[in-house]
């Protein structure tokens, strides 16, 4: 059987393209399976898994459980509200105590950048990381590209722009990695202040007009904009960022071309998309989401299956 | 098989007596199966239930969630506290999300009336209603004439009071289009301030008086009285209810008569029901639990079992 | 079969020294089994088990949960928050709804000590103490002495102190009561307004010094010291209890000999524990929470096979 080259998934930055073309077929494999009446495959059925969530994230959180109780492992839920965590208890042993009672396999998500990678560093078991501050989210950016490569046949040769508060989104920074690897081009496009400083060092194209990036690509991956921007003297503000950034059906159409409009979600509906655009026939918004328990099961498949 | 007339249970107000009635024999076979050593039947075993409550209730939730499992489905639990919803996503995203992920049937609570109702107009999965606002909780409703009709044998000709604060409660509504369907007289009972304006347009029997309330009726159907009364300017206080309308053993022994007790719980011990009137053989209220099981089972196996 | 001599585990108090025997012997069968590629016995296949926490406590609740899927019970999760116990409703009666639904076993933690002896007074099924306020926490002492003769062969004759708050925790007494019913002899070693006064009627060695404590001991089970004390005007304070009780490898080092470092977690790395003391080869604190998942399982597994 092919392997994975990495013990965890930690980030995007770490896996070769053939790593990601292994994903994406053991994902392909899984959505076929489940696409017939089968709900469950018995591939894990002697593994524990536990989702360490150190920061609230029902939606990433269920596509999790969601993956590993269709793969028949047992399910652990930790969240730090009304954990150890709050008594001072350190990552380490935190994590630790969990292995402890044999559990195989730690899927995280932890407000610092760098946290599972520390964990990785002193830990056995394999991670998977669900989001790391800023930094990474290997699972979202592998099934936004795994989308892309469902709509298109192929992400190489595809123009992809990122549309958004780039400096905030770890949604951003895998997507660059993940795109770049599988050979599509990528441009990034949001206010000069929502652009990281380090961002021409990432080898994409820079677009402050949301019109022009439009134009130019095939896919735009909407981000999300954080709503307590309102209550903050930032600029641009949320009402700001709409009028200049917001994406609606209208703006699509006057491009006369065919585009896809993908979003990680939560949508703010008449932030950065309109509602019209998000239900438009350009978005496969829902699509990301069915593909995300696919990718997850992959991801987890192979990691576990690897020899030791 | 026979079917039900609904494809999703909104509320009672749309069951036929024939749903009505084919809901409680199915509860039947559920309750007989389960009182041998048997704990769980493989009814709905490729079926995945979320349970989505965007209001706190442990007691549903906990008797849906033994429901499901008993019926080995897949269950995945969805709160509001921690999730997008509190970032401001719609009701229909969180829940096409949810969905998209390949969840099959959806039990909801939510604090808005009629939102299962604004969903079931959306969505394909089937919805039942964990109550919505003050409007319907409709798995209680049946519960309750199930208790009625298992102690009696029917519930048609039965003479049931429902006795407390009509106005904000949800189980008060339900009740009353149950009983009325299934042939019952029906009296509601309670201060002139806790009962709705519209409540002459319901075909029920309106007593202000508690005592004559229990003289009339068969079963006392007690409500529980919001404990925050007690803070604020309303009228009845909380002191004042209690001594107008609270039930205990010695005023029910003074009726010289058979009656039925029942509550929905959680119990408000000493204001709308004494201990010792709850502890009494006249209750049936932990019938009543243990029957919420058998019902929401037979609900969801139903609904899961319609040929599309 | 052996058996058990109590239906219920409220505390350490009501065990013979054969209970706690036959506990150990099940748990080394469990951890005997569970150490091969097995992962789950399917020995309580038709068991639901109900964990009801009224005070969070996710370390100890996850091993429970372990334990229950390990023996392939059906397992409910009841919280305080978010329940009905806020809404005023008695312990007996949130109980007694719990196990109308047909639960069998309640694991139970509840701030208020003697709660579930309480509760085993009223109902039928079995109930095992989570920890009941400062009074005991069972299966934390039986995890201790299991840990303790894992490492030793036995406990009779071994010196065990106990260092730190022996006032405000449950361990400490179910530990003194364990350890004294296997022959162990005990100390108690901490500042004096850490000492409850009834010190003197538990039959143990009390030391103020932790030099001496330790220099007389094979076992140090430190105990975890409250943080909130840093913010209270309390004697001693976090700082001074740190200085004159606080543990490190140096002073373990200087006391040529072997010794074994237990503590129930979580550890305040640098109060109580400095990082080279608890991640030594003194340290068994890892195999503590290993082996409680084991002595749960026992403990579960021994409840439910009684004839009733």
């Amino acid at each position: 059987m092919q392997q994975l080259s990495v013990r965890h998934l930690l980030g995007i930055k770490d896996l070769t393209p053939a790593d990601i073309a292994l994903i994406f077929e053991t994902a392909d494999n899984f959505k076929e399976v489940l696409s017939r009446t089968i709900k469950k495959v018995p591939s894990l059925r002697d593994i524990t898994i536990a989702n360490v969530f150190f920061e609230n994230s029902t939606r990433t959180r269920l596509s999790f459980e969601l993956a590993e109780k269709r793969l028949s492992a047992d399910v652990i839920n930790f969240s730090a509200s009304g954990s150890s965590v709050k008594k001072g208890e350190t990552l380490l042993d935190t994590v630790n105590n969990i292995l402890a009672m044999k559990v195989d396999m730690i899927v995280m998500r932890h407000a610092s950048a760098g946290a599972p990678h520390f964990l990785s560093r002193h830990i056995k078991a394999n991670i998977v990381n669900a989001g790391d501050g800023t930094h990474e989210h290997p699972t979202q950016a592998l099934l936004d590209s795994f989308s892309i490569r469902e709509r298109y046949g192929e992400v190489a040769g595809k123009k992809v722009a990122i549309i958004g508060d780039i400096l905030h989104s770890r949604v951003a920074l895998s997507n660059i990695f993940a795109l770049k690897k599988l050979g599509a081009e990528v441009m990034v496009c949001g206010p000069i202040t929502l652009l990281p400083r380090y961002i021409s060092e990432l080898g994409v194209k820079v677009e402050l007009d949301v019109r022009k990036a439009l134009a130019w690509c095939d896919v735009a991956n909407v981000l999300r904009i954080q709503l307590e921007r309102q209550q903050m003297k930032y600029f641009p503000s949320l009402r700001e960022y709409t009028l200049y950034y917001g994406i609606d059906k209208k703006l699509l159409d006057s491009l006369n071309k065919e585009i896809t409009i993908m979003h990680p979600g939560p949508i703010n509906r008449g932030v950065e998309l309109s509602s019209d655009a998000a239900d438009s026939h350009h978005s496969i918004i829902l699509n990301q989401v069915e593909n995300g328990v696919a990718i997850r099961m992959a991801v987890l498949y192979l990691l576990a299956s690897q020899v030791a």
